[in-house]
């Protein structure tokens, strides 16, 4: 997973971008990188870390220019390599072009090889560089970018959201399913597109709306064009991004993230209501949905375990012991809330079940009577072939197991999962325009050899007619 | 303020150190430091910066020892400089010598003077090396930590919880008003004392009692002995611990935080009840207190105001309009569970009122139609010389203020602090055992002009009479 | 400038590597890189630096493989940028490929135009990611190295001295008129290629001959292959790595460095004898220079400059006084040895002559006398593009003035240069055979609109002829 | 071994005495240290890693005032910890106070138990905290600095050059012996003083003199005043600093060390000489030796081996076998000028002897037919207790070896050191006032229970007397 944002603004956008990707920073911990265009040239740097570990002031006055794009990626258990730490920079005849992307593409091995074949060398192992590609390949016979989106939304197969300066121009686009989400925002004298709608919230910039899957949007200072470049017969966005990936604040295809998990909650009560002393939250990200449980029940909400605040990636655990340890020293019982009481624990969701029983164990050594799991997520079955890092089939808790099975391996008194219907219904949006692909192992796209129940796509001969004014006034 | 830890354990005390450290970070983030002793020499490592950044794996497992001591270090005004970071590492007639302190001494000053007329130097500013000339001073007579204990407790003068390693004993004292807290806990091997409990939760230790006020604990592998050395009239617990300064999950001086924090939003409504949509806390120290609003009120918890997890202490703020904006980028209002609603905010303290009067312009841009704000402290009107960081008298916007002249200041709908009487009844103590000085503006203890009403303290000629075995059964 | 090295050795190539861009450093202090081969996976690291700063021993530990190859890169004015640091890393078709250069093209613009036609995306700025597109453009139609070697041959312009590692075969070329230096080493189990025969030493390796023009070497395991692909009528090995770019104790086509500076010392008494109570060296460049003709004249070589060896890139300047300031703190002068003396001060070449004017002052501060400049380089007129970083001819100080005229600007009692005639000789190499590009203004070949004496070049249809064994038996 | 510099200078100290400690690089590579004064506070910086490493222009604008002191600390086998690295900052009284030492005592233990009999702890182990206690307790009672110096003098034993500054003052001291050395300069504004002339140069000042053996020097803005504390019947300048240890472009008590070397370099083709084809040094100690024995013998002086400028005190070297091939990567042999000649190795000092074995199989393997040993000092027998870091007796290779012993040992063809008769003579010192503890296992002192010849040491009544413009016209 990843955090993307694209920003034209009169007067320097390193340090709007830097504070972008800092509201980004939950989308990816593993590397942070920004390239901005100051009319003439590309400024660039990117590294491994957090936003504020790799970034300080010199940098960010060194990145020069009105326009820019940012990243940060998620640690992946893929290759961890300087090259592959976005923005991707390339030069094509004089232009200076600069890529981010969010999303995972599905033919990427066949799209490589079709590019080898032509004489290609690639650099990274990445994605984005066959989308870099695909778009240059495409703009030396056309000059124009629906062009080269249209060319890439009918070769690439998966989930993008893509930002791509080309000199001091941004171009945004999603795929035609919207797997990934993107929105667009207008700044003082210019405007933001990014993944989320918190990255607006913390420039004090103001919300437009979400890109619409299949729509090209371009910013060129303060004017913003659109185009709708492909149609689907549904949406697929990403469910994972309401129960657990996006923060609480953000409103994504028109839905307040924090207001689903409630809905989340009290549907949790709804289908399995229980006779308890507390609802505690798995801190920080069961907190939202533990609030819906609350008032829907009636039961106190009161946190039992309390985070540490300062747990970082450098903590240090030397062995197995140790590493045991961490949930602990990461997650203290509040004994007294414990001691003695039936306690429904919410947590956003159960992928290997690890962390969940130790938890259930720190709970219990703490005195706590009963302890009954409340999941946000119905039962995890599936892995994700479109950005969201999943373990394999066979290290899911869910594959090939009752929910009774799971409730005695991780040692909780009653354990319940959402119902697929109620987390819809939650979320606001009908089945048609949601990927649930994890958690009934249908697809919105073919993959590989996955059953898959396809949306239909249409591409689109149109051209930019749409400039910000416009659309303003129609949303 | 500081987090203080000593450790005595079989199998190696430096990752202990690290992880007790870790959970009392929350008390300093400025400096942190350890210093272990494996029978012949001390290992010692201290810099700037928090835990996580100051240690790694490498840097632990060089200090050996199954007996050390660490530190860490709250921001304060003063000099940032090396030799002033704790643990304060001497040697004295073979003796390897380690010393931590929590509080601060209000007579340093004489104290100094009188040591340099014998021609003593001071390597660092802090009050730690003096306590360290006074315990050596009488060890040069007497070869008894109670001796020099005694000699500390007649000599200083302020907080002070101290932790002292001399050769592999543990040695650890709090001055007879017990101002700043500290605890002891029993570990699989051995024993710890530490600031709050929490950091014996981290270690899966078991929490034996608080250290007394004026009581001496020493610890010698397994072994425990304890002497009261000093009893006073009533005890002069900080408020502050409770209201603010300590983790909610941590039991001092037998209360827990957030039961405090929770009776405390529970008064806050009794005595100003209002009729709003939401409660909502200023994350994160005002949640506990809100919970006990929402439920004594009925009015339901709701997150107006989600924090970023993310910000470090190296957030880049280049200028004063940046400056301003950082408050927006840690704090990101909720706007739909603010837009039109009355809203109750609740916080904790309001100490110069910049940081309130920017969170409830926050709070109505989101749209909200009132903001009443509720305080888990009365108003603070004087300094504290005891060890909590507060600014001057003149700068406390509670100075010279009415209540209804700080509401408008910080544009807020209305504004109730909690009254002292609830405030002392939610701790559970009775007031002759607080130190509630920055509230009234009286002290526990003589201090320059200002009034007090000292408690009065008798010494104690013991001996050290009660090992662990025997306390662990009285207890 | 660049320093280059390719090894295939049993038992590990990191740390040879890294001891032999050590032994190379003098060729390029800016950046350092090192990518290793292991069967199936590139292990790769590069940043700026110098070799000791990029490098520790967990890194080189971390890169496995018996293949590899490295690269230093002089600080020139071009754009410091991650991407530009070699080596050039890719892969193209299932190979894993790492790439280094030493020299400049004179025709990238064009080569870079058209592969862009063709779709080509760079993600560097540097020549050598032309040479890499050239190779694998070459490699689609072809499996054979030759082909690839002999398209780079036919198309590029300028000077090359390439190693490139495709899988586990480290291939090394150099071009027709061998430039920059290339030369091969024999190690305990396997081979070497590098800029200088240093590094050989370095790794207590045999020395085995040049590459030569032309040809290109291939390693795999320990043995080795050789092809002419390209044969001129004449070379043009670069002057000034025998005055002043290589190390003295190379041996760089067939001639040792230091040897070359000594013949030159001893032809610049000759053509300038004085009579003077010492020679000095300019430290360090000018010592094999100064005691060639301190031996001809029989005049005392005396150190009268004495060099800080701690000066590194990390001195701090902070202003132009400082700046100024810099040469006297980094050359002290020996007041004894130069007071009321008449000195010759030996320098290897005068470029803009800013640094010549201030070591005279010094010197005549000092209380020398006379101060005699002898310079082992004719006056240098032109610029080079051929891979020696230059100023623009208005920067020369010899542009447009007479000896007469640098004389006076740089204060010397008398000045001068080594004609150009006594060079070649001391080079031991016939004028046909050198680029004196930057002495004339006439180069081996046609760049841009400058004069040229261009050499013919014809290009042979062979194969791998030799191995190892035979072509040791025949030098 | 250390270096110490002091400046007071109008116009900010902190970069001078960074040039400064550049320039006494050589004198010590583990730590460097500055605290400056400006009036009012200390500012103080400090850390392990050379002068570069260490400072950097932020640390350095920081560092305020027109007044400072520096040091830098040879990597000792001692303890490396931070409160040991110098300056020694510590206040008195108000006073602030920092120090800086270079030498060695050999009555610390029976001071450092004096002064904890009396309760005085200490924060470091290093002799610089004695020396900072012997003057503030004489503070205690006078405030005289002379009387302070006169106790210093009177307690302490070995060798002490020192510089300590209280408040705005600066004050430096040199043992009666005056076995380290110390000299004073003129700046622009102001003064310094400093181990060694070549810090005076590196800041373009003007040399006065050195600080004479027992004499006091103290400097407050552009005013210095001297008196002499004690009288020796003789001194005890360090041999080693002139064979080895200084610059050879300092001038150390009246003497250019390289003219000092050059002449041993000729006294030791006097006594040994051989017919041979060269002259090589031993990089870079050697050279100044090498030109004396080249120009007494008229056989042409040219270097065998090249040193590689690069090597650091970070080269990595994994193993035994990296650890023994350290000195072929360091040191590279010039084969062609070694290949079957007959070769004079001129070296400073013999030691172990280990590096000289290694040195000599190089350029055996190199080719030399005959390798004749030249050392410009004589056999080391004895232990330094006065500052040069030496190993025990049992480890040096002239321990209990004739000298045919040690050369067939290292391999040599001949072996000869310097007589000491011609190395006092070399010194232009008499025997008397060098101190040759090392060579003969005879010191000037009484130190444990080694043979002595001590000087005899009267101290005086004086007072301050000559001001610098006085003592500028006498001398």
């Amino acid at each position: 997973m990843c955090g993307i944002v694209g920003i034209a603004d009169a007067g320097g956008v390193s340090f709007p971008l830097y504070y972008a990707l800092y509201a980004l920073q939950h989308r990816g911990q593993e590397s942070a990188g920004i390239t901005t265009f100051d009319g003439v040239s590309l400024y660039k740097y990117k590294d491994n870390g957090l936003v504020a570990e790799v970034f300080n002031a010199d940098i960010l006055s060194g990145l020069k220019g009105n326009v820019g794009v940012g990243h940060v990626r998620y640690p992946t258990t893929g290759a961890k390599i300087p090259e592959n730490i976005q923005p991707f920079n390339f030069t094509f005849q004089q232009k200076k072009i600069s890529l981010v992307h969010n999303g995972n593409l599905t033919n990427t091995q066949a799209l490589r090889r079709e590019f080898e074949e032509r004489g290609q060398i690639f650099c990274t192992t990445t994605d984005t560089e066959i989308i870099g590609n695909i778009i240059v390949d495409e703009l030396r016979h056309s000059s124009s970018m629906q062009d080269a989106v249209l060319a890439c939304m009918k070769k690439l197969e998966g989930s993008y959201s893509v930002i791509v300066m080309v000199d001091d121009r941004i171009h945004a686009f999603r795929d035609p399913l919207g797997i990934r989400p993107l929105c667009l925002g207008k700044m003082h004298e210019g405007h933001i597109v990014c993944s989320e709608s918190v990255a607006i919230d913390a420039l004090n910039g103001e919300f437009i709306r979400d890109v619409k899957p299949g729509e090209l949007i371009t910013i060129f200072q303060d004017e913003v064009k659109s185009v709708q470049i492909a149609q689907a017969s549904g949406s697929a966005f990403c469910v994972f991004e309401y129960i657990y990936f996006a923060r609480p604040d953000s409103v994504i295809d028109g839905k307040l993230v924090y207001d689903v998990r409630r809905r989340i909650g009290k549907s949790l009560h709804l289908e399995a209501p229980v006779d308890a002393d507390i609802v505690s939250p798995v801190p920080d990200s069961g907190t939202a949905h533990a609030t819906g449980y609350s008032e829907s029940s009636g039961i106190p909400f009161r946190e039992g375990l309390i985070k540490n605040r300062y747990m970082g990636r450098t903590f240090i655990m030397p062995n197995q012991k140790a590493r045991e340890n961490a949930v602990r020293i990461k997650l203290n019982p509040v004994k007294k809330h414990l001691n003695g009481k039936s306690v429904v624990l919410v947590d956003d969701s159960i992928v290997r079940g690890t962390t969940s029983r130790r938890i259930i164990d720190i709970v219990k050594d703490a005195g706590a009577r009963e302890v009954h799991i409340r999941v946000g997520s119905p039962a995890i079955k599936a892995p994700c072939y479109l950005g969201v890092d999943m373990p394999t089939r066979e290290e899911l808790i869910a594959h090939n197991r009752t929910c009774d099975d799971v409730c005695e391996k991780i040692g909780a008194t009653s354990l319940h999962h959402i119902s697929i219907d109620s987390l819809i219904r939650a979320t606001g949006h009908c089945a048609d325009d949601l990927c649930i692909g994890c958690l009934t192992g249908e697809y919105p796209l073919k993959i590989n050899k996955e059953k898959a129940c396809p949306r239909h796509i249409d591409f689109i001969s149109g051209s930019y007619q749409v400039d910000l004014d416009e659309f303003e006034k129609k949303e």
